[in-house]
């Protein structure tokens, strides 16, 4: 080696190469259990761990890692999830026994929801969107000590797939947002491959931590709930008319984009939507959000372009993502954020709904059924109205008895300012904010009525009256995505089970 | 709307929400040209921009960003590449007008290499590994101000594909990097797609601005230098000679992992490694690195499972990347990033490398050609000796009548410490650091020479002598990948031209 001079002008100070006596060796990132996972992280009383919702009901890392957070004693732990299913019903004895004191999620469906509202979670839990955690997170709002992410198959240097494994769940658009902003990242899978991993997701600068369990959840799990059209004639009947109002709209051209949930009428909305996209020869360019099935095979039938997809709702979708480049994973921040002035929610023409509840202004109500139980939160429901275009809710007039078309919702997840129109089983109202879209679906031989119509009819078809508000304590808190609140939800008596 | 309690007890303040009189519009990230990018960028004199090498050779977006730069006024940039190529000349102009004056890459050949030792920068160059630039970057050492990603496919919201348009470059692993920490991302493409772009490689969330032009290179560029494996005699001797330094090393078993560089006598190596692996049924688990259509050749004869890409070296591998998921994006910091302690560098069983020169104590530059001038640096050369569990130089005694292994290298790029053999068309050395590996050599009966042997018989067979080093103030600095200097570069008397 050359003699360095000691320094040198406009460089600054000058270390010489010496052969490193500790070169930082090659280290596996994998450790043996979830045990030493928390102990490498440094987790402390008070922290704030997440888990993302890939796996939906047939996730089995939220309760493995929480039972031994509190094996290992640890207390008043923060629960960020981006959603909490039935399956999580194991949370409660956690949050009942000091481990977790709050909890925060984009959705919350299940006995936890039932719970949180009988006041189980002793500070408020706060329910966002799921671009609002997106934003917290971007923010710093919403700090993630370690992210647990369920892994369906990683290498040990934690490179990670949704691809492959036994638990495979397609693309992994929730926690690729966490892992970019929390402190550690633990990746825990069930499928430890060679490394490198074949069909990376998440790539190895981001995670931490790699632990092997015996299994990550239960496949059959992921597609919970319906995720084909409903056939009955009532939902068809809904689908069909929304259809007519997506086309009579003008957003119907060629590079139409498009987003619908997962369940029969919107799935009945899609299939109408494409038939009179393949009766017209028009071609989309993408259908966005959570992917099924149904999407996949118009994306086959080539009506779109490609699938912005954050999530797999199904084994159809996994199997897509598995193989077909155009189905492309988004992250959640990608996906709905709402500070970016750009997530794919602002792209899409028209997106399909559902509702629990919708008032005379047109706000929605997808958080707490009638009496205040807490049975789901806005997930993206809320983002994709902010973001579409168009703004369709569909949904029956009553269900379970009772009215779907209120005065006023129980809960107010989505503000009526971002709703366009609601197609019911028995009529059509359009948002007294959208006089061209009226115009526009009138000139088309739609059948227009006013929203309070469509609540009088509601109220005589009801069968059941919702219980009276809550009057409890906030025992939860509605984030809109910019984190201003639109609702709180409160504490029900204990006597009460809600309706 | 509910009313709202002014406060909620452990949730901090709340805000009521209220629609937006002005919600975040959905905002295309298409500017009008790079002034209108350069303008949002509020770049000011002395700020550091920041360019890939991907186009290598074929690059226009360097030339083309600086000129606006220079046309705007700018002063005292520090232009951070990854790599200079003979195509980037103009930039000579721009440092000789003062519009640059400060300059660091990885690599650096042609005409600003030569101006560079001749003193060209005001500022000594600082010349980086590929992994060190990215732990410089991750530390905060280099900071970059903006971005400019040249994107071979982009939308308007800056999802950015380097498989499609007419510009094709595969893989983007160093602006991967860059892009994770630049404080505004640019993205400069000749193809405009609808969005989503179908095949995202850099997705939105890391792009500020998106700017169209007529073209960002010359396709026919990607692939300069041979990328092919050579068939003169000497060539494939040196290659057959490395190939059983390999098999003999013990590292040639199934999951065998591998990295060559793309000049004849590398791939001649992999060539020769390839069909013992095929002979012995043998299948290796990955080659990393940049990528050649060589190295698909082996991916897709089966020999090998994966190719872990942070650069496509030829149009063979872009197409190979365009459709074979087998065929991953590795990013700068992944590929070689020494503090991490587990880059893909670190995974590589065995790593071919070339030199300019060789020493004694086995020191390799590929920094310099004799009498000093700048023709290269390390890239990931550093890395992967460091990385890999075997490390061979291949090379001939002699290139145009110098010897090639000398007493002393002219510059220092890569530590002996880190080369296991170097192997000529006379003879195998081993670093004597090696002893268990020239007892296997010895064992399977390879002929093992001393590294002293070789640089005599090297000094015989060379028809010139190299000139004295030059002595000048110091140009360039040679950082190794933790950011220690191996060596600087210093000034040549203008009345020399090097060799």
């Amino acid at each position: 080696m050359h003699k360095l001079p000691r320094r040198i002008e406009d460089y600054g100070p000058l270390r010489a190469y010496a052969p490193a006596t500790d070169p930082a060796p090659c280290r596996s990132k994998r450790l043996d259990d979830l045990d030493a996972a928390i102990a490498a992280c440094e987790l402390s009383d008070g922290a704030t761990v997440s888990f993302h919702h890939h796996l939906r009901n047939g996730d089995a890392v939220l309760n493995m890692v929480l039972d031994r957070l509190a094996a290992r004693g640890l207390k008043d732990l923060h629960v960020a999830a981006t959603s909490i299913f039935p399956v999580h019903a194991p949370l409660i004895g956690h949050i009942r026994n000091g481990t977790v004191t709050r909890l925060s999620a984009n959705f919350i469906s299940g006995p936890v929801g039932e719970a949180i509202s009988h006041g189980l979670v002793p500070h408020p839990v706060v329910l966002r969107t799921h671009g609002g955690r997106a934003r917290a997170l971007d923010m710093g709002e919403l700090q993630i000590d370690v992210a647990f992410v369920a892994a369906p198959a990683a290498d040990e240097m934690g490179n990670l797939s949704g691809r492959i494994g036994t638990t495979a769940c397609g693309t992994l658009g929730y926690p690729l947002t966490d892992v970019e902003v929390a402190r550690r990242v633990v990746a825990v899978t069930d499928t430890l491959v060679p490394f490198p991993t074949p069909s990376i997701d998440i790539p190895q600068g981001k995670v931490d931590h790699v632990v092997a369990v015996d299994r990550i959840g239960d496949p059959s799990g992921i597609a919970s709930g319906t995720t084909t059209p409903a056939t009955d004639p009532v939902s068809t009947g809904i689908g069909d008319r929304a259809a007519a109002v997506i086309a009579a709209s003008g957003l119907l051209t060629d590079g139409f984009s498009f987003q619908t949930g997962a369940g029969g009428i919107s799935l009945c909305t899609a299939a109408a939507v494409g038939r009179r996209m393949a009766d017209e020869g028009i071609t989309g360019s993408f259908c966005a959000g959570g992917i099924t099935g149904f999407h996949v095979d118009m994306l086959n039938a080539g009506l779109f372009r490609g699938l912005m997809d954050v999530q797999c709702f199904d084994l159809e979708a996994v199997r897509s993502y598995q193989s077909d480049p155009r189905h492309q994973m988004m992250s959640a921040a990608t996906y709905a954020a709402p500070h970016i002035g750009g997530a794919v929610v602002d792209r899409v023409d028209a997106v399909v709904l559902g509702a629990a509840e919708v008032d005379l202004t047109f706000n929605v109500n997808v958080t707490t059924k009638a009496g205040g139980i807490v049975i789901g939160g806005s997930g993206g429901h809320a983002d994709t109205a902010a973001g579409a275009r168009l703004t369709l809710v569909t949904t029956r007039l009553t269900a379970a008895g009772f009215a779907k078309i209120v005065p006023q919702v129980g809960t107010l997840t989505t503000p009526g300012a971002t709703v366009d129109v609601v197609v019911t089983d028995h009529g059509i109202a359009v948002n007294p904010l959208r006089a061209d879209l009226a115009e526009r679906l009138h000139a088309a031989g739609l059948p227009i009525c006013g929203i309070d119509a469509l609540c009088d009819q509601a109220t005589r078809l009801a069968t059941r009256t919702a219980p009276p508000a809550a009057s409890g304590r906030v025992v939860a808190v509605s984030e809109y995505r910019d984190g201003s609140v639109t609702d709180v939800i409160r504490q029900i008596a204990d006597n009460r089970t809600g309706a």
